[in-house]
This record gives structure tokens, C-alpha cells and sequence, in this order.
């Protein structure tokens, strides 16, 4: 922390005026000064290594909001403060045991259980298995043959789909939804194949829909042990699974969105927001997600000040708290906005990893789209082609009905889901240069969403 | 091994026929099959993880030889065999020893002899330091100055350029011509700074130009160590850098190209080639230098072969010996085709690394230009946006003599130079999918070339 405020203090504010200047040489201006100065990627190595994984209502996510918080205050962004919000608590608790018994031979297997799940007796459970594919599958099986025993979810994310994100919503259910499933049928207990591709060796968390009618413990495997527990179950069909978790849900806790702003110089009522969410899933340190998204958002602002570009609109950074099991933070933002009768001209959101920038995908009016389309040339150098309709962010979500046009940040999508929620989402996954790129994307839409509006 | 031949033995053919389906529905099934069933990543993981590191003349490198003809004869291709040519045999000796002194502390650096150097006398040298930060101060120096110390040379990649191939070629000659300029100045030594970013804790190894005029022993030293000295440096101007080399030049030594290919149907006396190259530097497991490129290689034969498409023109895998040190596998085989007078009409190269593709790299004539970017519609949905003039190859570069039209596999290049002729370039470094779309979009391009000339 001493260094980071060191460094900020010292910086030399350059000051030359932006307005003389074409918008490529801006763009340029804003690339460099992201790919040789930026603080994004030690601010993530803070978050990460020295903080670590942030669920909601942990001791981390509190430090996680004190820290991004004293990052924007040592900038001396124009305003820095903290919005409460109350969020779930869920907690693991003592590391998971899983194994199966094949003719007494018990083979262990990695176990993660899904984030809001309830935990099995202490004694743990063990039963058959009944596996399924798909959702037609299990509509054709009563609810005898399930009643009793673990019901596993065994449909691979789709390797076809060039977007991963495709195969992901696709077979997104099975977390999702699986322990409801579970539960109608009557069954013990549930098995989610992880959403991952097939040679990932970790199995990987997320939250449930609707915990409440979620009445039996959930558990994730990998995918390469559900592709090995598939096998066995051919061999021996009445082979038995047994796990113990010790999770549990706490009551809600205070928590925080993190805010800073730069204020306009001509319509400081209109905002431009940036933004990504704090809290991460407890198995790794959340680096790409979504502290690199939080990480790029405030470099935004840090990137406008160090430039000396004076924004005619209000720029926003928001850590947004509990896009993970609740999102609370996006909802109480929401709200609160509404309320003061904000008004949100743009909304972008970085949570799809600190890849290698392609693009942007929006969700707005027509007008909107067509002026963000007329930018291609700008962009283009920067390798951004990927402008159009798209998916945006669950976080900002909420503000399109405040007439906000939203924007989420599109990078290359290959080698997120070797990462998202599982053990594997470390530091040491992220490259700088690709997380600078995102960063410095962000900016220089940022630029001309500000300097052009929507 | 085994396992391989069994597999491949194993595998049904499809042969509906291709010639009835549009375009794009044989692209997408390209994509399909490459992504659901191909064999790169796991021929990739023998490669790096049984073999390893393979420079031209080691015992690697003919394994690596004989293994990549055993896997196209097992795949039964038309016609697989070994082309012979001799290559130069530098070898490393024992592990090299480096360290500063200052005012009588020793610091240890890492270091790495560049390839082609000779070795410092067994006692190694020990000398002052005459740190230059470009070629216009090193011309500003006197010999007098430089004479008998070691001279560094410690120019930055620079991380503004987007492509990052565009920052290595620029600070390249110090690699490629620190060594001449050295001898030439008088200097006992040169240290280079590693071509690779400032975040960088590894030494990079690579070729030299002309190793007859350079007669001082040649290292690099990682990035983030060349920062270190150079600010050590500026304290204590006078402080000494140690470092022992055991390299040698052994003389040249036999080796072969591995070729592999497909008949055409129509007219099989016009190839297009698709290659990388089979030789990488010993310091780690050339995972994506080359390694990739020979597995994507073969990968887009195979996939013909298994989707029952029968080109037209003779398709050919060519795994070069000998890119990193001499490019004698290259030569070789340009002169045996100029004797023979084969017709390329298209020679493919990927030696990027095995990442996302972005598009291809083309040198040729307009026509063949115009109809390369007449297939981007095609293309665009594989995110291959990239379809221009560019750079190509260097195993490739002397067939354009022979009038074909080259191309170059363009990935995502944020990461090359975080690997590249580093310990860093290991399998673990390789992601499945990416390193699959490249095979893909190989095969894809291959098909069109093949169905509609250029």
C-alpha cells in the first residue's frame, strides 16, 4: 500500500489540452500511457495475492472495499465513497471430501459444493448415483427411480461454440438449477459436472437459483471426473458416491459498493459508468473474476486524470458487491439511482476475464448502436471489431430501465472457463499486457461515449 | 506411442461427400471436428512432455523427428518421409553461472548463453559494465572506453505497439548482432536484455547473426534483471559482472525434414504446404515455438483425411529442422523443390505460437490477395478478421522465388514474447481450445485454397 501511494503522490500530472487534439491521438495517447503506466495489473497483484478470494460478507470482501476505496482515494478521484448494501452470507466451511465406492474400493474425487447450497448431515451421505444428460432425461425418469439416490448432472458445456459464453448459458441449468431439480425428484443429494471444458481438472463453483426450494446438498465435480465417474457407472451402474460438506448460510451481512468519480465539466449530471464487481468466489483469488474488471474500471478514471483529459460528463468507477450469489450491490445501485433521479447516459461492465480485447457488446437504442458503430475506424487499430449487439453485464443490467445504454466489455472468451469459479482463477493466470489492453479499451470508449454522447 | 496408433487405427471414416455441401457448411465442420476430435493438443503434450526441448543436432531432435513420422504413418497418410539435411550442433554445456559484484556483494543473475556463442574460458570473465540503451549510443562511443569491459545492451521492447511482433523486431539486433558489435568495439563480453517485456523474470535465448565476426561469448539476462543492473549501474558505474558459458560448436550434424501429405485428386503436382518448424531452443519444451505449428500441421491432414475430404491439390505437412539456428531445413527443402520443380501454389506457416487466431499474414500477388479477402465472409465468424499483407514465415520465405503465395498464421499476440526461447515455453503454457482454433482456421483456409485455386 505504501508503494502504490507513493507512486500516485509523485506521478506528474501532464496537462495539455485534449480538446486540440484528433480523437486517434487521444486513443493513441490513452494506449500508451495504459501499456507502459497503468497501475491495473499491481492493483490486481494487491488484490489477489495480498486479499485473496472475497465472497460476500467475508473478512476479504471488507478488505477488499477498504483497499479499492484507499486506491481511489490516494488518486484523489473527485469523490470516493462506499454505499451500503446488505448481502447473503454464505460460507464453505471446512474443506469438502467426495469419493466413490466401487466394490469397496473407495476413489477419491476433488469436491467443491455450489455456493448457497446447504451442507449434507455431518455424517456426510452416500448413495447410488442416477446420471443424467440432459433435461429430457431426467423428464423421462419417475420420481421412484431417483427418490433416494444422487442425482448427477452430466452435460458437457458444448466445445463447438467459437463463444464460450454460448456453451456456458447452455449449460448453465445444471448449476443453476440442479439442486431444485434435485429436490422435485426426491433425490439424496446432486452431482453438477463443472462448467468447464472436458479436460479441466477442477471442479468449479457458482451459485443456485432459488436456494429455498433447493433442499439437498449440491456438490461440483470436474469435468474430467465426471467424464471418470460416467465411465464407471457403465461398468458398475449401483456404484455408491459419498460426501460430506460443511457449508453454511450465515445471517446478511453489511457490505459495500465502492464508488469513485471524476466530475463533468459541463453536464456533471450525466454519468458514464465503469464497473465491475468486488466479491469473487472463495476457492481462488478471483484475478479474472472480477477483480481484473474492478482493476480496469478504476484505471479508467486514474487514465483521464494522469492525461489531463477534463470528461464533460460525471466518469464513474463501481466496485458493485455480491454479483456472485445475490447481486445486492447492482440492485441497491439500481435503486438508489432511481431514486435520486440519476442519469445514466452509458453503463460498460469488464466481467469476462482480462483477455485480450475484441470488442464490446451493447444493448441499447438504435441511435446509440449506430453512433458506437461509427467509431469502428478508431477502433479498429486496437483490434476491437466486435461492436454490435451483445451481452453486457449483470450488474449494470439493472439501469437499461433507466434509459442507460449498456455495454459490456467483450474479450477473448477461449480460456475463461478454464478459470471462472474454480481453483485456478490466481494472479499468475493473467498476463499484463492483455489486462492493459482491456483497461485501455475501456478508456477509449469511455473518451468518446464522454466527448460525443449517445 | 501406443495409444496413438491405437486410436488412430480405431477411428471411423466419414466420407459423405463434400463437394455437395456449401462453404460454410464445410467450415463450420472443420471447426466442429477439430474442436470435438482432433489430436494436436494431445500429440503437442508427447512432444513437449516425452520429448522436450529439441535443438537442431541434439538426440531430442531426432526424436522428435522420428516421432512425427511415426504419427503420420500411423495416420496412414498418402506418402510420410524424412528429407535429409545437415544442420549446425550448438550445444549449452553445463548450466551457466552469473553474478554482479558490488563494493564485494554478489548478486546472482540468471543467465543464458545465446545461441552460437562461444563459451567464456573456463574461469569465466569478469569485467566493467558499458551500458548502452540503443545503437546511437553505442556509436557515440569510443573503442577505447568499451575495450576489455562488457558491454550491455538494454533497449526495451516496446510495449505501445499493439502487435507485439512489431517491438521485437525492432530491439532484435541487439540479440541477433550484440555479439559483432561487441567483438568490434573490442568489449571481453556482451549481455543482452532478453527480448521479452519489462515484467519478465526469465532470460531469452536466440540466434545470432553471423557468428564468424562474433568473438566475444554472448548472454541475456531476463528483463526485469536488466532493469535491476541498470539501476545498480547508476549507483556504482564501476561495479563488475561475472559469468561463465560452456557452450560449444560441435560440428554439423544430420537431420531431416519430416514430410507428410495427401494426393490430390485433380491436380497432384500443385501443393500447398502447411508447416512449422521441428527444432526449438533447449531451455524449455518449444511448446509454442514450434511445437504448435508441426501439431496444427499435421492436424489439418488429418482432419481432411477424417472428414473424407479429398482435395484436389496435394496437401502437405512439412515439419522444418533447424528454423531457430541456420534455417537449414527450409533451405534444403526450397532447393530440392527448385531442382525437382514442384509448383507451391501456397505455403502456410504457423510460428506465432499456438493462440487465438486473428487471421493470416499474406505475401503474394494482387490476384491471389483479392481472393483470399473475397473468403472473409467466410471467415468472420471464426473471428479471422485479420486477412492482409503481412508477415509469413521464415521456413517458408524461399518458396515465394518459386511463385507461391505465403501465408502466415496470425494469433493473438499479447503473450508470444512472455514465452518465447524462454524456460516459459512449456505445455502447461498451451490452452486446448486455442491452440485447436488454429488447427481449425488452418484447415479452413486449406480447403478454400485448395477448392478455388489463387
Amino acid at each position: 500500500m505504501r508503494k502504490i501511494i507513493t507512486l500516485a503522490v509523485l506521478f506528474t500530472v501532464s496537462s495539455f489540452t485534449y480538446a486540440q487534439q484528433t480523437d486517434s491521438a487521444v486513443i493513441r495517447s490513452i494506449y500508451d500511457y495504459t501499456l507502459t503506466q497503468s497501475d491495473c495489473y499491481k492493483n490486481l497483484d494487491y488484490l489477489c495475492n495480498k486479499i485473496g478470494g472475497r465472497l460476500s460478507g467475508s473478512e476479504n470482501a471488507e478488505k477488499a472495499v477498504q483497499y479499492t476505496k484507499s486506491v481511489m482515494e490516494n488518486y484523489d478521484f473527485d469523490k470516493v465513497y462506499l454505499q451500503e448494501v446488505m448481502v447473503p452470507h454464505w460460507v464453505r466451511g471446512e474443506k469438502e471430501e467426495g469419493y466413490f465406492i466401487n466394490k469397496k474400493t473407495k476413489t477419491p474425487v476433488r469436491i467443491c459444493a455450489l455456493g448457497g447450497s446447504i451442507a449434507t448431515p455431518k455424517s456426510g451421505i452416500q448413495a447410488q448415483i442416477i446420471e443424467v444428460k440432459d433435461l429430457d432425461e431426467l423428464k423421462k425418469l419417475s420420481k421412484e427411480k431417483v427418490k433416494g439416490k444422487i442425482l448427477f448432472l452430466n452435460r458437457p458445456m458444448n466445445p463447438k461454440h467459437i463463444e464460450t459464453f454460448k456453451a456456458y448459458s447452455e449449460a448453465g441449468y445444471q448449476r443453476r438449477d440442479g439442486a431444485r431439480l434435485a429436490s422435485r425428484y426426491g433425490a439424496a443429494g446432486v452431482i453438477v459436472r463443472s462448467l468447464g471444458f472436458s479436460n479441466d481438472p477442477s471442479p468449479h463453483t457458482g451459485a443456485m437459483n432459488d436456494t429455498t426450494e433447493a433442499r439437498v446438498p449440491a456438490i461440483a465435480i470436474s469435468p474430467i471426473d465426471a467424464d471418470k465417474l460416467s465411465e464407471e457407472l457403465k461398468k458398475n451402474p449401483s456404484l455408491e458416491f459419498y460426501y460430506k460438506t460443511n457449508c453454511q448460510t450465515l445471517p446478511d451481512a453489511k457490505s459495500y459498493n465502492v464508488i469513485g468519480e471524476i466530475k463533468g465539466s459541463e453536464f456533471p449530471d450525466e454519468i458514464i459508468l465503469v464497473g465491475g464487481h468486488l466479491d469473487s468466489w472463495d476457492l481462488a483469488q478471483g484475478a479474472h473474476d472480477d477483480g481484473a474488471g474492478c482493476m480496469q474500471s478504476i484505471e479508467v478514471l486514474r487514465t483521464f486524470q494522469k492525461l489531463g483529459i477534463k470528461p464533460k460528463r460525471t466518469i464513474r468507477a463501481v466496485m458493485f458487491m455480491n454479483e456472485e450469489n445475490g447481486t445486492k450491490g447492482a440492485l441497491k445501485y439500481a435503486e438508489e439511482a432511481k431514486e435520486k433521479k440519476l442519469k445514466h447516459l452509458a453503463a460498460i461492465e469488464s466481467d469476462a476475464g482480462g483477455f485480450t480485447p475484441r470488442g464490446f457488446g451493447i444493448d441499447g437504442a438504435k441511435e446509440a448502436m449506430d453512433k458506437i458503430a461509427s467509431w469502428k475506424t478508431l477502433l479498429d487499430d486496437y483490434d476491437l471489431h466486435e461492436l454490435g449487439p451483445g451481452g453486457t453485464g449483470v450488474d449494470i443490467g439493472p439501469l437499461k430501465a433507466q434509459g442507460a445504454t449498456l455495454l459490456g466489455f467483450r474479450p477473448d472468451s477461449q480460456r475463461y472457463f478454464d478459470i471462472h469459479h474454480s481453483t485456478a482463477d490466481n494472479f499468475d493466470r493473467v498476463s499484463k499486457r492483455e489486462l492493459e489492453l482491456g483497461a485501455a479499451s475501456m478508456s477509449a470508449l469511455v473518451y468518446l461515449i464522454d466527448k460525443y454522447g449517445l
